[in-house]
């Protein structure tokens, strides 16, 4: 017997789950590239792109995935050469970093660690030292969905500005925006990458690079057509926006995704839902670990995303837990990505919850229920009352 | 700000969640009703459907909704003049009733109040006093959704049986059918009457009157052409089905649910999965029923369906219950029906949860711990306890 | 090889195409039925429904097929004993008035054959004959699908007023509903009947009757409750709109079937279509009639649909082509129904082009266009010129 | 008045005509792209996609459109200081080689203008002339939209075979793919791109490189993490096959879509399809043309693409045809596309037919009898005959 038929929760870090009316936005024949309706529904939506991400700067699509708007995001400002400074939280800064070493860049990693975000400290240091500016950008991920951990992005603005460094500050927001809090403009970042699937609740298939007016003035003569942000950011035909092809489909999804973000109330109101739903499952999770090694994988608060959440269940629990729910409850959990360790080799001792985009209290209790139910099945000790304590912060109490 | 913005979880006592699977099949441009590939597909489906009803009877589909179907199989056999006995455990077979007496059929109602089963022996009782047999059918529901009292049918039968009387045993099935186990054949059930909208998966529009043998033998002349039950279930030709246009989408959909319920290991591993998620709400419905007055309408487990808890949370709290959960956790929970006495003249001191069709424990479990976080709101007063119990039951702990 | 792998046609005289629109307004999971939006929803509708029939009178809807329209219109109003007129032009009349004989009603046909309308100087000399007013219904077609032919409504109603007699006029415009023009009120008709699958364009599975006051005054006792109007058109509570659970799916495609209409100008911008493509394949059939015993069904222009055509092809041609045209070319036409006749016993002379609804002028010419290759492969003699002289009627020439 | 509501059909030369099977199969919530079905599924569709395109090498599947694959097979081969010799017949064969200049390679291009196809002898004879071989790779359209013409894939082939020049063929079958016949291995293709919108019926957002050991030898070291098309033809894990998070629902739609090529009966079948739609669109472009300028723009059949038609209509009338077709009878035609001279600066002299993908007899004839209605709504003068003679094409007559 299982238990699992009924609708399935796909809890992993993204892709997030697909709403039903972003699925009938997408559920329609090709419409024309040409002109006509796709066309003035893409100008008309740019704008209600661009208040999501909080600035005023520009944007250029790309039909790709996150690794896809990394490679443009590095390609528009880096080229052979220059010298970019990695802050390292868990796996996806560095695996920017090397698609930019693949393209000749100089690449220094500060390795934080996966269960501490960046200390601007070190930042600071590290930008003091290159007095003769070498480093062109410092490269960050807001939310590494690999730790979960949440980095304090004006802090390490800040850093840079102390020391006057001149490189330029890109951000990765891929697992991040529509969830937490992010304010490019205010917060002075120069670049910033997202994509469709997570916070923005569309299928994968379309990159974002944001930036503004000193990234476009640092643009390098070497990057190739296709991740080109000029054109894409000021066509001068509808062409140009998605450099051939308009991703018809995917735009139709994400225009009705950003009309859910509007109905809502905006992105401030889907942060406060995010930031809520997270608090349950921390929550939880602390309930959980009560007498137990069970916890999250961050340990402070303040350093954890709204998007996802890595939890340490230790003993290797974490496969069989993911197994369990899935199996036998209609729950698929997200598995342990680069948290393998010397006395961890197999990284299975963790397993990680996606609550991003489309999520809402049922949802999110219902997981936790969940894998109560599978630590209870499969013998792992748990700390009582966790579900318990999670509906209490969705009650606000 | 609302908790609310994801998949929202209808658990009412039906229309029960819609599959994915199929709205997709029903996403299709109206096909050929004379001939070809829809003809062939609804013969092919024709035993898929009995067998989910256990019986190597008939079938009659009616486009209708179960007040339709309730309405058919009356008329096929009841005509003025003739004698029903219902027994009343809630609200439906009382409905069922009233529309046989528009018939102008004479009905004899026993009423078993509001949290009890029919009790046999009173059958019994008013068959045997029946010595001229003008009872032509024993109208009973197996699932009444009001009360959510489940209906011991063999017993019922046995009864009929111990006195010999040869009134047509008719049985409303429309909540159970793929919820609560149910055996037309071997329980000595005459006709059953089902729909399309809850343990069948299918949106509201397809009503089934299954009937055998014996009520063919029964029918009566004076049945109106849609209703005839003749044509519909041994058809000439592909319109008799109907009785006209065919229910061209509905079908495709019902296609699609009987072939997940097959792929689900058939209706036996359906009813097991819904016996451990009722299991688990009720678990939870006495963890917080400790020390208050919140309970279960239905006392006796052996009483309760798996497709539907009717819930006393008392003091009127139903009402606010239920807002607080659908505005603020996604949540839709079923209102009382007809739960209304003197002492509580609204009816809101009930909320039903149904549980029925496409559901898993992740949809269960996270009702569950929505209801609990609405209480923590609204500060009514509860057990502690009940998610984690429910996720015992959900562990087969 | 074949040539039909594309979008098909499915040109029968109903179900007509689905649009993409409609079928994505109902690929939602299911809504509550006791309150909130599909509530609101469906009270709105209602004005825009009647306005498509242009009446100011009440309408019911009921989950069914036509056929179960037919059935609840007669039984509202007559019972046994009673008497109706039923008026012949084709297949459809004669059947509503077999269910009418169902219900114990007298039926007197009178009989116009299959390629001519109703004369009103027999209506009138009928009623006329008729001088205890024993008849209490005429029932006639608006339009009848088998025979293509278009009956003068105002006509038969001004028969009815020469000789004063009180029958309720009734009129099924199941097939001619939002395609050729029809005024409830102006036209003086007191009951209407119509179905969802044709002009409405919305899958099979509501019927509905629209009536007036007079109707209303008429209603008999011995209705049952299924087929009870009085609820359905003035419900103390949402689920007496539907004789209980609501048709969810299939009132969110009639709700986008109705905004589409509004969109494109309102009923009678949608008659105009309809009479612009129905020219276009009158003149087609014109063209291919040159010289061979080619034809429409309904020789005078004034009384023929503008919803379906049925075509003389002769020969027993008709099914041949049909076969090819589905086979090889992706379009299927309907079937000739009730064209039998001694000198025609397998009716195959004929065939029927279904042009109602969403339809426009690439998909009929498209359809003339198949249809003349279907006529070349099979060697079946026809005129030149025609889709070219269809084009000439699409381009207003 | 409007004669467009209905199903309308985009004839342009891509997007094609969306399935509603692969829409269908598209309308899911977002599957786990780590393990599980959709792994299984993307392992195995694999050799149905080379099947496709006749080879038994590698394929790369990009998240780009065709500007992004025309990159990445660029930047696997060629690099700064290579050479690329570019054919180019209409538009496309330039911009490709636009996007290997920006790579810094040196591109030397024969014009074979806008009305011819590539003369081999040409290439022959510019090979020659490299006896360095500086030149590192030919590149090709199979297809150009933008002119309609179809190049002579096997006599290039023969031409570079000829002077023995070990060049790279690269070819574009972006437009051609699944609609003229191409056969990889066979005519010695050594990269060829597509993507999925056209002949493969998926909507925008894949693009395909296929290559042979060959080229894979040929491989430079420079190529971006993106587009190195190593890890993806060859996975050590799922991730690698899309360098990042996989396309979730366009494989999901390509997949359904490679099932429907192979019930139809394998892409011979739909090339022989598309063969004879393609002759009905020129056998009315023929009789259009009669005794006026109206005439395809490549003149010899030999010559032409069976997937999209360029159609010169002359005196500036393809605008109007254009605006009149979509506003009055729902069918869209493509624009011209560079087909800009000095006699014909505006370009509106042309429009295309795209009969590519998803389409049939009965959509493309009802395309040509919508030219035909709005060439005589506009009084542009044409000859008889078209569509009738474009059906005996159909008919196989």
């Amino acid at each position: 017997m299982t238990l699992s038929q009924g609708r399935t929760y796909l809890a992993i870090p993204g892709p997030s789950v697909s709403p039903e009316r972003v699925l009938n936005a997408m559920h329609v024949s090709a419409p024309n590239i040409y002109e006509g309706a796709l066309v003035d529904m893409v100008h008309a939506m740019v704008p209600d792109l661009k208040a999501v991400a909080r600035t005023a700067g520009d944007v250029a699509i790309y039909i790709a995935n996150g690794h896809g708007a990394w490679e443009a995001a590095a390609m528009n400002v880096l080229g052979p050469g220059d010298k970019a400074l990695v802050l390292s939280t868990g796996r996806f800064a560095a695996l920017w970093g090397m698609i930019c070493a693949r393209l000749g860049v100089e690449v220094e990693v500060i390795e934080f660690g996966r269960q501490s975000p960046v200390d601007p400290a070190q930042v600071e240091a590290a930008l003091k030292a290159d007095s003769d500016h070498r480093i062109k950008a410092v490269l960050c991920v807001h939310v590494d969905t690999a730790t979960s951990v949440l980095n304090d992005i004006p802090a390490i603005r800040a850093a840079i500005n102390a020391v006057g460094h001149p490189a330029l500050f890109m951000v990765d927001c891929i697992a991040s925006l529509g969830c937490d809090r992010f304010e490019m403009d205010a917060w002075g970042v120069d670049v910033m990458v997202a994509a469709s699937q997570k916070g923005l609740m569309t299928p994968p298939g379309l990159g974002f690079v944001f930036f503004n007016d000193k990234a476009r003035a640092a643009s390098v003569r070497s990057v190739s057509y296709y991740w080109d942000w000029g054109p894409r950011s000021a066509p001068d035909f509808f062409y140009q926006f998605f450099g051939g092809t308009a991703p018809t489909h995917h735009l139709l999804g994400l225009r009705e995704a950003l009309n859910m973000i509007g109905e809502e109330g905006g992105v401030e109101a889907v942060w406060a839902r995010h930031d809520r739903l997270a608090h349950a499952v921390w929550a939880a999770v602390a309930a959980w670990g009560q007498d137990v090694e069970m916890a999250m994988n961050i340990a402070d608060p303040a350093d954890r995303s709204r998007a996802v959440s890595c939890v340490r269940i230790g003993n290797g629990n974490g496969l069989r837990l993911r197994r369990w729910v899935e199996g036998n409850a209609g729950l698929t959990l997200g598995i342990s990505l680069g948290m393998n360790t010397e006395a961890d080799p197999g990284g299975d001792d963790y397993f990680r919850i996606g609550h991003m985009g489309h999520v809402n209290a049922h949802m999110v209790l219902g997981a936790l229920g969940v894998i109560e139910a599978g630590m209870a099945a499969l013998d792992i000790p748990h700390g009582a009352g966790a579900v318990a304590a999670a509906a209490r912060v969705i009650a606000g109490r």
